[in-house]
């Protein structure tokens, strides 16, 4: 009955990434399962997820909100908001700061959407002054987006000066919170957010194969006929939702069971506080580790998330990152296997199914692939060398 | 661990429904196992399920065919071809008998794609002669396109001779295969297909999450450029999977293991023409149990396939679908819960992993509902009265 091609051992190697996520065997067994998607059992499951959705984000239907589950990657959910909401006559104003804020680029650049981008370098956060003076500068501007943790480097963006400054120029504020929602409180009123989206297999330790978009309802109902999109049609996905109860199309109901379980785990933890606990003492766990070793933290503390740490590369030119990767593999840690960063970094992940004691193993196989590559680490003496990477 | 909210008897109601459908347990425990998707054993799980999606189609990349995996359901992948394929001055005729051609037409309505469309009525086969008239009247015709097995009511089109009408005129023919691809054989240069959309839960016997796309590498390379959406971007896909062994964005990776576990049941099962036995099995049994309980099909035996059979609303005033599905599936049994034909019918799946007994256990329960309602089953008395039904 086992997969033939797909290792076979003890366990399965613990996945140290941005997503997919080690995740529960509970959250695993919950797709034992075949449901129909039509039928009323299933449907409550997905009532129910929309529910404590809802609930986990503390905004409400009573005040105009709805959560929104579309088939696909996060990537289709993001690209949903501005396929749907954004008028024909619309304007993007994209806060970038690495791969994830360049993506809705490229989204935008598909769907012929007019658009701007404010960049800051890879290590500089979102800047609110800047938005304000594109804001004053560029009226046409209808929509800001940006990324709140953009996992390019873990870097944290102030979502609430952004939307604090684009209320206040009364533009639409969509952020990208993928690898953020669940894993660290977000205030949505506060933050002055309009759209926000997230997916299954991130901090709420799902598996992956839906995305869920958190809208206000008045907003995404005003958007009646701009879909360019059937399949992205937000909105036609809502009112299937309320028509039905079911997904518009065939959902990946096996995912959505897992999902379904991954949320009461959730709440069996502590909800959201305790989750954001358990990853920031991962980050520590791992930071005081690779410090220890002698590896480089990319970010600033101040600007440093909880959910996944960039290390610079070691100088020591025997350093090659595939190889260390394959060690590090073999030992049972997978950690992100390439670069998206523009700088010599690796990214290590904090979330999923992993503890402190799990963090420090990671780190514990590390040393020993350093002491097996034979590799100098004496970067912190040499921070003036690596500061053209701040460019 | 196990999920509360989801009922929990010795065994899952069996699906008789289009998708997603019942599998097998080897199937399901394959979803056991955390994947890293960019490590090398899930991608050379990747590569193994495109080399046998191609050689399982009849197809290979020496002849200029590629197949694309696209996260979401089926209906992303259908859109998919044409958000990518079709040039900004191209026009797509639709040929429609049910509710998945009408699906293609929403399709190009948001994607503000020129289109036309050619329908027949749900019980009559798209018309390749009128397709002929249509392709002559209007040159400006770019792509036809059709489905093969139209789920609405389970009738066959007939693509190989739509496909020749198309060929004779030069078009890109474009066949959304979604519930046969897997459970007939289709000879792909035959009917002259340049583009075929299926999904991996379907007669693959995989669990929902993913749609795969068979292209002729050629058409997908001159449509540089072309694509309208990034998430449903084919050409991007495919480069991404030719770059680096991976998905552009995080696939469903535990339904890819599912389906890579399905796709070697299928060959342990013999195939596609083992498959298509089985199936048409299926529907035998099924179709015979049903007349003899006095059930009327909906469709003329000869356009009728074996994935999926309707039947005629009993016309007994005392009839009342929802209880009479209701009290089927307390037994066990799942139909498909809604009409979705023009025309008064209900219809139930013969795919997925169900044998001729399955089929004889579902008209048993059938049977017992119809005597528990106290229903009149006349039908095949009075096909005059129902003729209305084939306007």
């Amino acid at each position: 009955m086992k997969s033939e091609s797909f290792p076979s051992s003890a366990r399965d190697a613990l996945l140290f990434t941005p997503g997919p996520l080690t995740t529960s065997l509970g959250v695993k067994l919950a797709m034992l399962h075949d449901a129909g998607s039509w039928h009323s059992d299933f449907n409550a499951v997905v009532a129910s997820v929309r529910e404590r959705l809802l609930a986990l984000a503390g905004v409400s239907r009573e005040t105009g909100w709805e959560v929104i589950p579309l088939q696909g990657s996060g990537t289709f959910g993001v690209e949903a908001v501005f396929q749907t909401c954004v008028p024909p006559e619309g304007k993007v104003l994209v806060l970038a700061n690495g791969a994830y804020g360049e993506r809705i680029v490229q989204m935008l650049k598909h769907a012929r959407i007019a658009h701007t981008v404010l960049r800051t370098t890879e290590d500089t956060p979102n800047d609110p002054e800047a938005l304000a003076s594109c804001l004053a500068a560029d009226p046409s501007v209808t929509h800001v987006a940006c990324v709140h943790c953009e996992t390019t480097t873990g870097i944290m963006n102030p979502i609430e000066d952004l939307g604090g400054v684009a209320k206040l120029h009364g533009k639409c504020f969509v952020v990208d919170a993928m690898s953020s929602f669940g894993g660290m409180p977000i205030d949505f009123e506060g933050c002055g957010i309009d759209f926000l989206i997230s997916s299954a297999n991130k901090c709420i330790e799902g598996v992956p194969g839906f995305s869920f978009v958190f809208a206000r309802r008045e907003l995404l109902f005003a958007s009646e006929g701009f879909a360019r999109s059937l399949s992205l049609d937000l909105l036609g996905q809502l009112k299937a939702f309320e028509k039905s109860g079911q997904f518009r199309y065939t959902p990946p109901t096996h995912v959505v069971l897992a999902f379904d379980q991954a949320l009461r785990e959730l709440e069996a933890e502590g909800g959201i506080k305790a989750r954001a606990a358990r990853y920031q003492r991962n980050h520590e766990a791992l930071l005081e580790g690779m410090v220890k070793l002698g590896f480089r933290s990319y970010l600033a503390t101040e600007v440093q998330c909880h959910i996944i740490t960039s290390f610079y590369y070691p100088e020591d030119p025997r350093f090659d990152f595939t190889e260390f990767y394959r060690q590090v593999a073999e030992r049972g840690f997978i950690l992100y296997p390439g670069k998206i960063s523009l700088c010599a970094t690796f990214r290590i992940g904090n979330i999923g199914r992993l503890t402190e004691a799990d963090m420090q193993q990671v780190v514990h196989a590390i040393g020993e692939v350093v002491t097996e590559m034979d590799l100098k680490l004496a970067a912190r003496a040499h921070d003036d060398e690596m500061e053209f990477c701040r460019e």
